[in-house]
């Protein structure tokens, strides 16, 4: 699959490295650095490039956008058009200073990028997982416990090939549904990023969810 | 301890069954039906009881507020004054119809009900985890890998002995910090509702929260 990646950086640079070594063409761009975004690439292996927003997109079958919610406006009009494009959005849909949502409770973050790029399907994942977790999560993929990742979308197919993606780079995909039930995973989001990062424990937080017969295998 | 239920359903009957089995001296209250608030007290065993809001709030040292959302004002009506007291809230602020969230984003159940409650020590937990899986929960307390479960308030000793409960029902408890967090908690209670009762697989769904080298044990 040809994947770009608008927003190289932690989140979007790690799992762009994962997607490159599971063999996928990723096409890294928009990081405030161009000499961090070829040394990106160049780590991430054969499989990976650097280029611009624009040509990220082009080609791209997938694109994974994982900007700050302050950025969002400016890489999309760089980016171009992406309708008929698969979108897998990390974003929360966060404040300057990472402290709120600036919208919530009857709309979402997910919601309104959809209603920004028409013709796009939209799926929103990896809202609740600090990415500081994913190479160590890729690292563990084939252990029989596996950390969840939650995601929701609109279009079936689009939601069949990000659930492969989140398989593949060592995580249980859980489809929550429709893209609206992001109102309810981006506060998740918050609260990740709270039991995470406001404690002297380190980021490698995860989570699973299930039934309680198979919660623990 | 004497514990308060305010709210005598499926999460304030078996939490309060629960804690009665723990020696705890019980007193449920605000049934829809008086024969099955008796049969509920009957069932729960030597420490427990069946009586009014206000007789179940008089002397607890911790009362439990587990009535739908559109309840809330009418219990507490009649329960009196819970200055004083430790009040773990269940609720989360669901319309009539248990398909949104009534208030989000900028405030919270749990604040709303702070403010409607001086002096009272609000802790929010059990928003986010279905009252079926409860007994099997409690069943499986002494294995190794427990569910986790959320809560957070503003007074310490509070949270503490909320804590204690949380973790002799056979949960891990997870402190997610200030009452204000129930802003995210509450949402995610709302996603947990989505993964346990809009599939077929039954509502005994739980989560395990931790970082990832403890996540599994």
């Amino acid at each position: 699959m040809k994947i770009g990646i608008l927003g190289s950086g932690r989140m979007g640079g790690n799992l762009g490295t994962l997607f490159a070594q599971l063999g996928h063409a990723v096409t890294f761009s928009y990081s405030r650095s161009t000499l961090r975004l070829d040394e990106l690439a160049r780590n991430a292996g054969a499989n990976a490039r650097a280029a611009t927003p624009r040509e990220a997109v082009t080609d791209a079958d997938l694109v994974l956008l994982a900007v700050h919610w302050t950025q969002v406006e400016h890489v999309l009009g760089q980016a171009g058009s992406l309708a008929g494009k698969i979108v897998m959005s990390c974003c929360n849909p966060l404040n300057a200073e990472d402290t709120e949502l600036v919208i919530g409770h009857t709309t979402s973050g997910a919601e309104t990028l959809a209603a920004r790029l028409p013709g796009a399907h939209i799926v929103a994942a990896f809202q609740a997982t600090p990415s500081e977790v994913m190479f160590d999560v890729f690292a563990a993929r084939d252990r029989a416990l596996r950390p969840s990742l939650i995601f929701c979308g609109d279009d079936a197919g689009s939601k069949a090939i990000a659930a492969d993606l989140i398989n593949a780079v060592g995580f249980d995909p859980v489809d929550a549904g429709a893209l609206r039930i992001a109102r309810f995973i981006e506060p998740f989001g918050m609260l990740s990023g709270v039991l995470a990062y406001d404690t002297d424990q380190g980021p490698e937080w995860a989570y699973r969810f299930g039934r309680l017969d198979r919660l623990f295998g």
